[in-house]
Parts: C-alpha cells; sequence; structure tokens
C-alpha cells in the first residue's frame, strides 16, 4: 500500500490556503492541450471513448443484477451504453456492509485516496471531454474543462475543505483542571470523527461531474459511504468517476462498495424509491426546485444539500464601453445556450434608456445593440456551435416555443446546424409585471424587462432573487452611488454580483477556489460551494475521556 | 462609542486557541467567592435579586402591550416578578425592522458587543445564580455556576467560534487568471458576510442560561437579529440577559430590539405562534424530542438547532476502585436530582457480577453498593439538599411514581427537607428487555438492568443510545480490550464516554472549550456545543467582483 497521502499532502495544503487568499489558483489545467497533457492525450481519450460507446460498461465488482443505459444524444451520437445496476435495497445493503472500515479510516488515509483518484481523473480528462460533450450537449472545449479540470477543482475544494475542518480542534488532549491546593483533576481526552452514515448524490443532466463532484467528494472525505445516482441522461461522465474511486479504493484495501452507482433509465428513475428508504444521512442534489422540496418532504432526518432553480438578471444602468458590454452579454447569453445554473435570464434596463460612451442609448438602441451582438457573435455556424453546444432536454425546446409569445421577440432562437441546437430567444416582456420571465426559463431564452429608472431596475432584480432564487447577477453602471446601492440590494437578495464585466470574462464563470458558488442566502440553493458549512455538517466529534493515571 | 472589540479581541483570541487545543480554560471563575469576585459581590447579588422579587421587571424601550409572570418556585419562593409582554407579531415586526444596520455591522463590531455584554453578565453572577436558583431548583453552587460561569463560558464558546469561521477565508481578494502571453484577467473580489435573517432561541426549565447561550450568541455574532423565548416556569436568567444586552447594543448605536424577549406564561404559551408565523431562519431548542419534532415540521425552511431527549447509561463490568466507583456514581445520580441532560439513568451490569479491587461482587452486590453511597451521601439533610436542590416540574413527581412500579425498588425517593425536593428512587428493572428503562425517564429516577454479560451490557447501553438518543455514557471497565470494545460501540452510537470516573469528576459534568457537549450523531440532540457545523449555517458570504482598472 502507498502512503497517497503523503503523495499528494502538499497538494491539499496548497488548496486549503487557496480557499484562504480566495486568489486564483488551480493544479488542473485547464486548456486542453498536449504540450499539458501529453501529446497523445487527446488521441489516447478519443479512443478511449470511443472503445466505451456501444458497449457494456465494466465496474468490477460492482453490484449487478441487470444492465441499464439509455443516456441523451444531444449531438446526435448515441453512447449506446449499457451500465450494471441493482435494485436500491442491494445498493443500500452494500453500502452499509462497507461503511465500518471506511468511517475508522483515519481523515489523512481518506483524503490520500481521493487525492489520487481526482489526479488520475485529470489525467483522463480528454475521455471525459468526450463522455460529458455527448450526454450534456457541451461542446467539447466546455465538456472537458466542466467535466474535467473544473469539476476536479471543486472536488478538491471539498476534500481540502473537509480535511481543515476535521483537523481544525486536538484529537486529544490532557485536560487539567485546578483545583486550588488540592491536586488538579486531569482527564485524558481523544476525540474520533464518525461519519454521518450513508449518503446520496443525485447527479444533473447539464454538468452531472461539476455539480456532482462537491458532495460527492465532502461525503466521502468526512467518512460517509456513498450512493451516486446519476441523471439518466448524462450517466458516464459520472460512472468513470465511480469506477477510478472503485479502483483506488480497492488498491488501498477498502471495499470498492464505499461508492456505488445507481444507474436508471429515464420513465423508470429510482431516485424516489432510493430516498424512501430512509437511510440516507446526507443527500445532494442539484435540479428544479419541484424535486429538492419533495426531498425535503421525504428525507427525514437527512441533511438535504441543494442547488435549486432560480432568475439570473442583467441590470443595465449605465456603461462607458457599450460594444464590450453587448459583445460581454452575447457571449454570456449564449454560452451553451443558456443551460449553466449561472446564465443571465434577464435583463432589466431604465425605460428611458442609458447613458453611454457612444452618448444616449434609449431602450430600443440597447435591446438593438445586444440583439447585434448575439447575431455577430453566432453568424458563423461552427462558431455558433462551439459557443451554444447543443439542447441537453427535449422540454427545453418547449419552453422556447412557449417564450415566443410572452412578449415582442426581437431575436428568434435558430439552429447552428449541429445536434440538437437552439441559439437564444430575445423577447422583450410585456407591459404587465408578471409573466413568465417571473419563473426560472432554463435555457436559450431571455427576456428585456423595462423599467421605471436605474433603482427601479436594481430593486426588481433584487426583488425577483430574493423571491425565487438567483445564482448570478450582472450590474453595469458607471455611477459609484447606484453601484453601491446594488451592492447593498444584491447582498440582502443573497446573490453574488458581477460589476461591469467586458472581455474574456463573463457572469456565468465560477472559478473553485476563489468564487463560493452559489450563497445558500436565497431560494436558488442552500449549498455554497465550498464553505464550511457544506462539510462541516457531514461529520460528528465523539469523544472518550479518562482519568489520567497518577 | 468606545471600540469594544480591541477591548475584548485577546480574550476572543485566547478563546479561539483553546477551543483548538480542547485543553482547561475559562476565563470566567465558577467558585463563588467573594475573593474572585469583589468583597461585596455576594450581598450586593443577594440584594439585586430582593430587588426585582415582586416587582416589574423593566427593559428599557422593549415593546410591551401587557404583562406576563408566573415562574415556578421549586424552592418555595415565588417569584412574582411581571415581565413586559407584546404579541408575537409586534416582537417580530421590531426584530425586522432591527436587523438591517444590526447585519451591515462587521464581526469585529458584533462580537465586541456580545464579549462586553458577556463581562457584565459574568459580573453579575451572583444575582443570576439566585434567578438561576429560583427559577430551576437548582441548589445556589449549581445555580452560579450554570447560569453564570459556565453559561458565559458557553456564549464565549458560540462567538468565538463564529468569529474564526466568518473570518475565515479573505474578505477581499485580486484574482488574477493568466491568458498566457495575453494580459491576465483580473478581477477584484469582496466578500460581505450576510446574516439568515431573524432567530429565535427556545429556552428550557432547567439551564435556561447555559443550555440558551449557545444558539443565542451564536445568532447574534453571525448579524442575525433574536427573538428569546423563555420557559414559562425560567424566565428571569433570560431576561437578565436580553437586558444587560439590550444596554450594550443601545450605547454602542444600535437598537436594542436586535434582541427581545417574548416571556409568556403556562398553559398561555406563545411558543407555536411565533413559530407559525414562518419568519424565522434558525431556531435553537432545548427540550422534548416531541416538541422537536413538531418543530422540524412547522419551521419552514428554518435550520433548527436541538438538544432533545435521550437515555444516559452507565455500564459496570468492573473496576479496581469498588468504592470510589460507588461514590462517584452515587453523586452523579443524585446532582440536581437527575435533571440534567447528563444524568444517567440506566445502569446496565453482567447478571452474573464483576471483579473488583474488593473481589468478586455479585450483581446486589454492585446495586447494594451504590445504594448505600446514594444513602450515605444524602444522610444529612442539608447537604442532600446543596446536591440534590429541588424538583423543577411537578411532572417529574408523576414519573417517580410510575417508575415505582416498573420493577424492584431498592432505594425510595425521600425529601431532602427543603423545597419540592425528591432524592433518587433506585430500580432493579424487570426480568423483560422492554420497559420504561427504555425511555428517558427526566428525574431522580435510575434503573438497574441485568445483562448477561460484560459484551452484552455494553451493546444494551449502545444500542438504547442509538436509538432514543443519549448525551453521555459511562463505562467501568478494567479490561483494556473490554474499553477499546465499548468505545467502538459507544462511538458508533454517537455518544461521549467517560471511563472509571471516580473522585471529583462527573460523568455528568461537560466543560466548555473542551468537551463538546451532544455530538450530534444520536437523536438526543443535532446541535453539538460548540462545533463549527454549529456556527457556520448561521450566516452566508455574498460576493461582488469588478474588472481591476488597468
Amino acid at each position: 500500500m502507498t502512503n497517497l497521502y503523503d503523495r499528494h499532502s502538499a497538494l491539499l495544503a496548497r488548496a486549503a490556503e487557496a480557499l484562504r487568499t480566495r486568489v486564483f489558483w488551480t493544479p488542473f489545467p485547464e486548456v486542453p492541450s498536449g504540450k499539458i497533457y501529453g501529446e497523445s492525450a487527446m488521441a489516447d481519450g478519443t479512443a478511449a471513448f470511443e472503445a466505451l460507446v456501444g458497449n457494456a460498461f465494466d465496474i468490477p465488482g460492482h453490484p449487478e443484477t441487470r444492465r441499464v443505459g439509455r443516456e441523451n444524444a444531444p449531438w446526435g451520437k448515441s453512447l449506446s451504453i449499457s451500465y450494471p445496476s441493482a435494485d436500491p435495497a442491494t445498493l443500500i445493503a452494500a453500502s452499509i456492509k462497507a461503511a465500518d472500515r471506511w468511517a475508522s479510516a483515519d481523515p489523512e488515509t481518506r483524503s490520500g485516496i481521493l487525492l489520487e483518484a481526482l489526479t488520475r481523473l485529470n489525467a483522463m480528462s480528454f475521455l471525459i471531454g468526450h463522455a460529458t460533450m455527448h450526454a450534456t450537449g457541451q461542446a467539447f472545449p466546455m465538456a472537458f474543462q466542466a467535466g474535467g479540470p473544473h469539476a476536479q477543482d471543486r472536488g478538491l475544494e471539498a476534500v481540502a475543505a473537509a480535511f481543515a475542518e476535521m483537523t481544525r480542534s486536538a484529537a486529544a488532549a490532557t485536560w487539567e483542571k485546578p483545583q486550588g491546593k488540592r491536586e488538579p483533576i486531569t482527564l485524558e481526552k481523544r476525540w474520533r470523527i464518525v461519519p454521518r452514515g450513508i449518503s446520496l448524490m443525485i447527479g444533473c443532466q447539464t454538468f452531472p461531474n461539476w455539480n456532482g463532484y462537491p458532495g460527492l467528494f465532502a461525503s466521502l472525505a468526512t467518512g460517509n459511504t456513498l450512493i451516486v445516482k446519476p441523471h439518466p441522461g448524462a450517466i458516464l461522465p459520472l460512472a468513470l468517476t465511480v469506477k477510478v474511486l472503485r479502483e483506488v479504493l480497492a488498491e488501498e484495501g477498502f471495499s470498492p462498495d464505499v461508492v456505488l452507482l445507481a444507474a436508471d433509465e429515464p420513465g423508470a428513475e429510482i431516485t424516489k424509491t432510493l430516498v424512501e428508504a430512509g437511510v440516507f444521512s446526507i443527500i445532494d442534489y442539484t435540479g428544479s426546485s419541484v424535486f429538492a422540496a419533495w426531498l425535503r418532504q421525504n428525507a427525514g432526518s437527512a441533511l438535504v444539500f441543494t442547488e435549486e432553480s432560480g432568475v439570473n438578471s442583467i441590470t443595465i444602468t449605465g456603461t462607458d464601453d457599450f460594444a464590450g458590454m453587448c459583445d460581454n452579454i452575447a457571449f454570456s447569453l449564449s454560452l451553451y445556450s443558456g443551460q449553466m445554473c449561472t446564465s443571465p435570464q434577464n435583463l432589466y434596463l431604465p425605460q428611458g434608456g442609458i447613458e453611454t460612451n457612444e452618448g444616449h442609448k434609449s431602450f430600443d438602441d440597447v435591446v438593438g445593440g445586444i440583439v447585434a451582438a448575439v447575431d455577430r457573435l453566432l453568424e458563423d455556424g461552427t462558431q455558433a456551435s462551439s459557443i451554444c453546444g447543443a439542447i441537453a432536454s427535449p422540454a427545453t425546446f418547449e419552453r422556447i416555443e412557449k417564450a415566443r409569445h410572452a412578449g415582442r421577440v426581437v431575436r428568434e432562437s435558430r439552429e447552428t446546424g449541429l445536434g440538437a441546437s437552439a441559439t437564444p430567444l430575445l423577447v422583450v416582456s410585456g407591459e404587465h409585471e408578471d409573466g413568465p420571465w417571473n419563473h426560472e426559463c432554463f435555457g436559450p431564452v431571455s427576456f428585456f424587462i423595462a423599467c421605471a429608472d436605474a433603482h427601479a431596475a436594481i430593486a426588481r432584480a433584487a426583488a425577483i432573487a430574493r423571491e425565487k432564487g438567483a445564482i448570478t447577477a450582472a450590474l453595469y453602471a458607471t455611477d459609484g452611488a447606484l453601484i453601491d446601492e446594488a451592492a447593498t440590494a444584491f447582498a440582502r437578495a443573497g446573490v453574488n454580483l458581477s460589476v461591469n464585466l467586458t472581455g474574456n470574462i463573463y457572469v456565468n464563470q465560477s472559478a473553485a477556489f476563489s468564487d463560493y458558488h452559489v450563497t445558500g442566502a436565497n431560494p436558488s440553493g442552500n449549498a455554497s460551494l465550498t464553505d464550511t458549512a457544506f462539510v462541516a455538517p457531514r461529520f460528528r466529534r465523539v469523544m472518550i475521556r479518562w482519568p489520567k493515571a497518577a
């Protein structure tokens, strides 16, 4: 057995340091380059992916009573992969059986194993990129990053935060209480880290790894066993993850069943059956607020960590770089066709227009500027495809169709020419304050909403965040007082605010080790990646104390 | 305005250090001595207490539409104090009104105010001791400690843990992402601490301050406003606390309504009305599992931190100090007549008896030894009263009466001669495995339970902890392997274990800064005092980021 903790302890310490300072850092390069990952990495990854397509996915030793697999094919390429599957009771029994030894391992041992798995996953990022691309509809560069290094960053964050918390206070102490002139009372004390129990991670369709790794690695690091329930449309990225974790676990002498895959198929999902078994102590979930509410009602005493629906916004009150603003917004609206939890949906503008470096711009001028920027950005089909990717779920096309009737369409959604695609539909909302823009409309749909003035625009964007949830908010403003006003309003609404973004940085982007993803302070989710509240309740401390021998 | 943070920052740093090392430390002396608290402290405290009795308790500026107050009088001395009272809607409105400014204060400012309040409360410990004694039935020395310095320790713990967590990661960062040969992308980032909202602390009858301070100080430190709902039988200790906090808040320019008192009367409790208003983000509760379950069902999205019912145990498998063991157990059973959440209830013994330094002792020998030790300890009425105190709730007498029929009574419960008192009732359980000993029987009732052997005794004590909850477990054993077996069994049951206690240290005792009180890992409560999980979710972080000017 290798000492994996020793191998990776410098990485762990560096990650903990980054979590404190919040400056830029990552050990997992985001550029899909042969210079970084090895000259043959791209070809090897492609070959490894193609070898999986159409075949039975092997997870040695995994409980299996049948095979399942009917994943989405947003790019038109059917994966046709079958995964080992077993009924919930079998999976739960296997998880329970593996629990004691994993719980007894010390934080160093567990962290070492998880960091080794992350390192191996990193080396597989091209394979994971292809898997993520074809399961989610992301274009390859995004799929590489979001399924690979960026997800690995978030996993490392969780391990580092959990390790810091588990080792934050002494594991042993000699407690000596003075008794005046008499001998002091002296107790020896030892604390064990005790996991909460069995955990369940329920994956999502669009970012299976990125959204899955935090809960997955946090639960494992703190000694819980884990059942991974991927979205039936996007299994492969998490199946690869489970497989690697099981390999390292087995090599280190643990039961690989510490991590299990609960694959299922659309229309025959086993999530509710799993939850209703009532055995889970922790559930991590990314998806709709409707299902999150069901979970909270039915999860018993389990901790439920969620990322849910929301209405992200851009508030435009002025800019000294009108062209840069329009280009930046155009990219944010187009990226992965609005299928990011961070994609902006509503654009709030003063009805009287705004002042810019190009002079006054009316409401329609601003709308026109953004529409033109989107058109320009997506003019070329290949580029459009590489930015918009493909649509993960057919329901998204239905939402686009519905949104078309919600107001004045100023830009039609179009196909890119590759896969099941749809570029942004841009709609100027109707006169009424209420409308479909006051709900999450997941996908490439955005609404321009005219407000009385800049203050009203900020107030409405903040109000919808507070009421319906929001993970991101953007603001364009030149007036310092207005920025302060917005900073307070969005802070109270519990939403992270990006101000005056132009150039190559977008409101959609959330960087591990620096940006806490989701604040937990509005209905868009209660889990903040990765703060202490996300890791600390996943384990408990139990003491034994005895009088010190004289 | 004083800089209270500067005044108390060394204290805060020392407390944080103690939380890390878990060695003995306290800034608040537990001995009710004039040499420590000032020669006139005792007389002043008594006079201040007597001045309150029978009068209207004044809380300047507190919302008030009527007066309430019908506290218990376990020592026979009726407090007859009336407190300002207002309906829940008025209290909630006042709390909301005070929220914004308190939320905007920085962690240093809030901590400074809370530490100043704790320091002033410490100086009032004799008054608080009398208040606690007459509200709870504790004898004065315990009331002084539990209502005064020990509660203040737990409050300081909460402030220190919250402050450490709020300042754990940077409040500002310059994030510079390399872009190969191009200019890096540089963002300025700032994070605000945002409280969760309005919090509610629901106090208990027996340890209003000790159990109340952790949630109270944790919620305030993290920027939440707070409504304190004392048990209607024990208002004064928390009313004094609220008054002091409001004084410091007002002096420092904050609305005193950051902390409000929601006093009520037996039979007309307003707790449910408060909770059902649906405005609380955090609820701290100490009391029955039945009401805790109601809270979880009705608290909406509020975080609910609890300390609940449980069945604490002593497992006796052997000892090399039979007399010392019996004396130690006798004291633990007698202290405050078993009305501590840490009091042992069930004693598990091998039916064949145990080996000791005095040779083999049969089951009946051990029972007899403990009965004799209790009798000896409580022989003198004055001493009995000073150990047992008085009974806080009439329901306890009903439980004693019922328990009398649960098996063979080996020691009758008696009066001490002072107040509404009852010394321990000791019962040998019946043959059946099930019986009243498998439920919490709060008060001076303990059951001796015969088990097949030492292993069975450990297994049964651990099982009841896992199933019904337990805050403490004690073990007497001379065999190292048996101690290891118990350590693992009780760790899995999530209960802190004390081994071979003799002399002046008791299983009932939980020391701030060293002992985490309640593990959160069994049904006796989900809040561990004071771990990070207790403070971290009480606030959130919200970011603003913008491109750094070139």
